[in-house]
């Protein structure tokens, strides 16, 4: 079982998250989940990034929400089994913003 | 350059393509969009299905907006340089009904 993060914690953990990269890659909390706009070169590259991350989301059973539309994509993260956002969301935001 | 259907020609199109299909599979308009939800058994078929639509849609240069979360996947389908729904968005459909 995993626990949503309290108020404090998620904000600890956003602050250290966005520290590490530039505004630009910031996340942020919208509609409850933790999110960011990843913007790519051309839809190939967009979607090519999409690949590897859901292949590395699969192995964890942890799952974004995504919208893509051609260079854009739009990701949402939240724990549903947590009932909120948990260490797992940051830990595939990590991820994510490698790339 | 491609044309957006008129009112009519569009009506027509979404019937000829709904009738090939069970309810639970047809299109319609949402957000002046041709919209579907797709769902699958989970994740790894959602993407998998998600990644060979890519991969037509590139070699096509006519690309979807799409929304995935686990085994879901909600596609909207419009022509930008049409200003709306045209026949590109047709055959894309037909294509992702295939699957």
């Amino acid at each position: 079982m995993i626990n949503a993060l309290s108020n404090e914690a998620l904000e600890q953990a956003l602050t250290t998250l966005n520290s590490k990269v530039d505004s630009d890659k910031h996340w942020q909390l919208k509609e409850g989940k933790l999110y960011r706009l990843f913007k790519f070169d051309d839809f190939s590259s967009a979607f090519s990034w999409m690949t590897k991350m859901a292949i590395w989301a699969e192995k964890q059973d942890h799952h974004p929400e995504w919208f893509n539309v051609y260079n854009r994509v739009e990701v949402y993260l939240t724990t549903h089994d947590a009932g909120g956002i948990s260490e797992r969301d940051f830990k595939l935001a990590e991820v994510m913003n490698k790339g």
